[in-house]
């Protein structure tokens, strides 16, 4: 009896015409950033379970997938489990981002790697999500950072290489949200929100696409309801511009305009800090891509001390990337303060966006041969051809050949031979084109 | 205080240079493939615990990684380490190959591929192996596989791709010995071992480059003396042939010199289908690559039902790939069965023996900025150098600039120029080579 196979839940299998479309998709982003000065690395898909649960990955590490350690005797292992005690279950995890392993591998190759280090990162991450649509366990993130770099010009080459990324892919359509937590900071000191009660605002403030404006207000009139009315006046301010569409959306990336929605004299180094972002970037930017300022982007990781940028596509609900500064993390592992900005490109919305690739192209042939075809004879076809650059997959006739031919067509093959039996030179066969 | 930091043990980080070297092998590999019309898939990287537990993988079942269970109750984790449940702990685990995902992803999907499927597989496994030299618990196996083809054509298909692979790839003086698991087990009934002997005895029989003829003839004799040194009698006519070198190596695949060493009417359909796979491979395999008989070839895994290979290469101590039919497997699955062949390339093993590859070549340039020039400037002028097809990395100048220089040339660029301050248009960039 046939069992019923399928992959783990919440996890795909990707069948050659997927996998394919993936991969052309991965090589564009891949060389877009190689251009502009990114070397990619590559890092086990585990690290050590202390590491994945330091308090740097959010919410992210209680999804983590654990490795049961092993060669524990079942009573140990027994006790550990009674006590709840998840480290004597398990030695390492599965990677849930890409940020947590770069910043150990960066601590690890310091003296290896150039004192401004720009990586690209592509490569499977993990979390035990409640799997529903567009949502997998296992799923491909882009990354590129740069660490060591203090200055504004790391923003730029990110901001630049994945806009050119998306724009390679057809995706220049986007808009990059962007803003900095020294802004968000700085509102809730001016509005009077106490420092203690920050990262609760700022949850809250998250939740604004889920719950309006009005929501968010009310739920920050528990912490503070003073402050709560004075936010949610900077909130009704530029509420037209966040519900406005496409290039039209959030506020332009200018002093004047930035400083314009803010309370005055509040987050002064932000303000000042996104202006001179939105004049470097200015005329750099692949043309459709718009860079704009949202006083409402959060973020959801606490590592983030800076500039941060979320990038928005008309044909996704969510957002298809971001990133930002996290200049305290690397140190956590290094024992010294060192720089950092990352941009992330979530690959499995960007590949449901994208028009399937080119069919593999006039160089891909089947050859279909009868079945008392001598196999050294089709052999020595196909090696001729495959010695001529074409890419060639062998049949065997069948009964129903519309249906075979269907397939081959589908598979990507533009022509078909047949071959009969005698046939050992390529002069003999005879191609014809398949219909689309 | 910085702490130690490093990937998990026996696992490996990969620096630009290593990860553009691995890369580079891994697109030759996959280019010969997909031009001999094998199509690339993928599946997650792990599967269910039971799956994985299902006796398909020998030995490496014992060597897998599994993922603890979530979301239970510490009571209930607790009884099952007490009671050594593995299958309560863990659901999940890593895979430790390629070919036990393979055939759950062809029982999976099996109505959407064509009926004769050809795979590629490169990815990686996990096996918690004592760490060693060359010896990884991550590592990448690049492997092609025929599902649904009975014939010898398949293993013509895989044994031609796979010789092409490695000579694209520089490795071409390998040789590739041939055995039939027919053939052992016809060649154990002719000298007298009881059927039952036969797992034990090809146990034995594997050992022979370890223990020596003499070391498996007395451990054979165990089992049954008179059988024993029948076989005896076989090693040692073979044991010249086996042991020379490259091309010289063991028995040439014709009927003759296969049934030559062998006891008169052995194995006949084994010698008939070695033969015959002989005269297919006859002008197809790239100059320098020898296909040779070797009776002593076991291959560990129990799977195996037929034809089995192996490659050596003088580089390497230890095969660089292998594989075999294995008729039974998917049929596991899917409660039929289905004929398969495969052939994987141990791609670790491949890539310590291949020469660097060229450096990334003239279109790699590096910017060196003074401390004063406008970000704006700078970024303008990577643009316009991106914009022209070359890979631009920005550098600061520093104190020390013969170090700054000697690791842009390592990193791979070729080019530098100086960006002063007021410099904005390409024309005025001086480029001067670097010494490689």
């Amino acid at each position: 009896m046939a069992q019923p196979v399928n992959p783990p839940r919440g996890m795909r299998d990707f069948l050659p015409a997927d996998k394919a479309r993936r991969e052309h998709a991965l090589g564009i982003i891949r060389g877009v950033y190689r251009s502009h000065g990114f070397d990619e690395i590559e890092t086990p898909v585990v690290e050590d379970y202390v590491r994945l649960h330091a308090g740097l990955g959010g919410d992210n590490e209680k999804l983590s997938f654990s490795i049961l350690k092993r060669g524990i005797r079942p009573e140990a292992l027994a006790a550990a489990a009674e006590a709840g005690d998840a480290e004597q279950l398990a030695d390492l995890g599965l990677r849930f981002d890409l940020t947590v392993p770069l910043t150990r591998f960066f601590a690890t190759h310091r003296a290896e790697l150039p004192p401004v280090f720009r990586s690209i990162q592509i490569a499977p991450v993990w979390r035990a999500e409640r799997p529903q649509r567009g949502r997998y366990r296992q799923f491909v993130q882009a990354d590129i950072d740069i660490i060591g770099e203090s200055g504004l010009l790391a923003e730029v080459e990110l901001i630049t290489a994945t806009s050119q990324a998306l724009a390679a892919l057809g995706l220049a359509d986007c808009v990059i949200r962007v803003n900095d937590r020294r802004i968000l900071f700085g509102l809730l000191a001016h509005c009077g929100f106490a420092a203690e009660t920050h990262d609760r605002a700022l949850i809250t403030i998250d939740k604004l696409d889920k719950i309006g404006a009005s929501g968010v207000v009310e739920e920050l009139r528990e912490i503070d309801p003073v402050a709560a009315d004075r936010i949610g006046a900077v909130l009704a301010g530029v509420e037209p511009a966040l519900n406005a569409d496409g290039a039209g959306f959030g506020i332009p990336l200018t002093r004047e305009a930035i400083a314009g929605v803010l309370p005055d004299g509040a987050a002064e180094d932000g303000v000042a800090s996104l202006a001179t972002l939105g004049e470097a970037l200015e005329g750099g930017l692949p043309e459709g891509v718009a860079v704009r300022f949202d006083p409402t982007l959060v973020r959801g990781m606490g590592y983030y001390t800076g500039t941060i940028f979320e990038v928005a596509h008309p044909g996704s609900g969510s957002s298809v990337g971001g990133g930002g500064r996290y200049d305290g993390m690397v140190g956590r592992f290094l024992g010294q303060d060192v720089p950092a900005v990352g941009f992330s490109i979530g690959f499995e919305r960007v590949v449901d966006l994208l028009a399937l690739p080119e069919p593999t192209g006039p160089d891909a042939v089947a050859l279909i041969a009868d079945v008392d075809v001598v196999p050294a004879d089709l052999l020595a076809l196909k090696r001729a051809l495959v010695e001529r650059g074409h890419r060639v997959r062998l049949e065997k006739r069948q009964k129903n050949m519309k249906t075979l031919l269907a397939r081959i067509a589908e598979d990507g093959f533009s022509r078909v031979a047949n071959v009969r039996p005698g046939m050992s030179d390529l002069g003999e066969l005879e191609f014809r084109q398949l219909a689309d």
